[in-house]
């Protein structure tokens, strides 16, 4: 039995494999990740250099969550840059857009994957004179400041999140917006990290989060390594244990958040907001400012990634789970009407309705 | 691949094993039912008579659903009783109680299994003058009326619910109320069923259902080996295609219904209830009428039965799917309100709110 994470981050830039000879630390970086896919049974690292080792373990989620896959890619598309041999700026730049453009094409959701690709290109662009090697330096800078922007951004989301809850409450949470996430802390979990480090005693209850598990495996781990009071229920379950009074505030994530504070997050969380607002409880959606697209209007223009049948009918299973060839669908993501959601927790504030004018006000100055 | 189910019921009174040469076919009765926890993967008949087999058979969910359970128990104990070797009614009653007590107490919510119970016992204590083996052929005829009574009810309860639906519609159903929780037909699903033979073309989408995936295992098995247009989803997936308009009607089985009207069925039907009526989707629950419980004022009153943690973190999986040790809350039955039916489908009819006064009318003359 595992019983705590590493006191890593979850997304790191590394200068050498743990296996080798600390003698050998070169100057040739990787891509630190622990491989999600392995937890709660095992803590594995991965160290990737290649485009397409990086895009894969975008793609298989090995490394998730809308944020950690921000700051992934941006480390990720450095230590690829960096790997690039010429001084010709033309041929730097190629060889840089179909790398970020692979890396683009790993999940169609998550903005921040866009954002921090984007934010890594406009380096590029906007240092053509300076050449190539400063240019990998500046890439190197720019990664760590997203990386940093996220640990911090992250932490005051917590301290937000926290002003909206009182000790021994109960919080349900849905899919896994937590330190794994994330670099640290989490988003929707940040809040029960912190409250934890101060002595508060809040009830979780995680749902499982079909088909790959992200609340069983990653969220009802990561607070019950960290001690915090963890239930696992199924997906369905949380009817019943808002029914029963248990439950005094739902904390998700978000994965994309529109202009009029419609929220895109992991699938189930739509339905979970209905509940909520039925059964009169407030239900809030956490996340970095990067995760907000203000250039869409509505939840309705986000891209929905449909992913494998397989996820849903035989992933993990000795015996066969369903009929072989029957029908699926399998949606990773839903969106939360605004209407439903009591307010939105960032790094810059907590924004209540109307969102549309909350999120022009603080997007306002630093878009 | 398992292309169809076998033409026979789910449940059976039956006097051989297949196994067997038929020769030897005795006076020894057997329960015979398909062992559904094997299902889709194997189809596999038991053949049973001793009490705790068959108290097993029940706990384990081999036999399961409302309908199924009460004409497994009351073919089951009459298939014990056969074999009690007494002519003394004193010592015979007395064996029977104990054997009705054992199985009564192998699930505390489907209200079938204590009213068939209940139905055998009347049986032996009415008939006491009679003579043992005289009851024992009279309980024989119970059991089997029982069958046939079910059977009956579902093809009724089934053109009923046909005349809710129309062609082409879509039809979101939760756990498995078909034929495989029923001797023939099913209850939610009998009307699908039925439609097929008739040449509609309904397109289900099954719930998979969590822990225990009787909606992906069962129902989207029965339904696509019988040529139904089945989509398979995980349950947090409801809210999506009701979103996108797809689902025309719910219609969902029933464990226990109070006499207000409250559904205690499957857990997480209380959830695609509260969504069915956010997105205005008519919402039916289908049983026959041994499924009402007049004596429950109201659904709270029921004993909701709370399973293992290990049906959650690790049935069927290769790799720990959540941490080990963590706290799991496994109910296995929610109370859905009157409030969020639209109607009860039973053999006797269609009954729409109030539901108290539909449900006195109905069971007023034969309860």
């Amino acid at each position: 039995m595992i019983s705590k994470i590493p006191e890593i981050d979850t997304v790191e830039l590394h200068y050498f494999k743990e296996s080798d000879d600390r003698k050998q630390v070169s100057k040739i970086p990787f891509l630190k990740i622990i491989d999600q896919t392995l937890l709660p049974g095992k803590i594995e690292f991965l160290y990737l250099s290649e485009t397409e080792e990086i895009r894969e373990a975008i793609y298989l989620l090995k490394v998730r969550g809308a944020p950690a896959i921000g700051v992934a890619a941006a480390i990720g598309i450095y230590v690829i840059a960096e790997r690039i041999e010429t001084e010709n700026y033309e041929e730097f730049f190629k060889s840089f857009d179909t790398t970020k453009a692979r890396l683009a094409s790993a999940r169609p959701t998550a903005v921040n994957l866009f954002w921090a690709l984007e934010r890594m290109a406009k380096v590029v662009t906007e240092n053509r004179e300076a050449g190539v090697k400063v240019i990998k330096g500046l890439l190197k800078k720019e990664a760590e400041n997203i990386r940093d922007e996220d640990i911090e951004a992250c932490r005051k989301i917590g301290e937000h999140g926290l002003s909206l809850i009182k000790d021994g409450d109960g919080i349900l949470t849905h899919c896994n917006a937590g330190r794994l996430a994330t670099v640290r802390y989490g988003t929707a979990l940040a809040p029960i990290h912190l409250g934890r480090e101060k002595g508060y005693n809040f009830r979780v209850y995680t749902d499982e989060t079909r088909p790959l598990l992200q609340g069983a495996r990653l969220s009802a781990f990561e607070l019950y390594v960290a001690g915090v009071d963890t239930t696992l229920i199924c997906d369905n379950m949380a009817s019943t244990v808002m029914k029963k009074g248990l439950i005094q505030a739902v904390f998700v994530g978000c994965d994309r958040l529109a202009a009029n504070g419609d929220v895109c997050n992991k699938i189930g969380t739509s339905g979970v907001a209905i509940l909520a607002k039925h059964y009169g409880i407030p239900f809030y959606s956490f996340l970095p400012v990067s995760t907000i697209d203000m250039s869409l209007k509505t939840g309705d223009d986000i891209v929905i990634e449909e992913r494998d049948a397989g996820e849903v009918t035989d992933m993990w299973y000795k015996e066969p789970m369903a009929p072989k060839g029957v029908k699926v669908f399998n949606p990773a993501f839903d969106v939360t009407d605004n209407e439903l959601i009591t307010a939105i927790v960032t790094e810059r504030g907590i924004i209540r309705p109307p969102f549309d004018k909350g999120l022009r006000d603080i997007m306002g100055a630093n878009p």
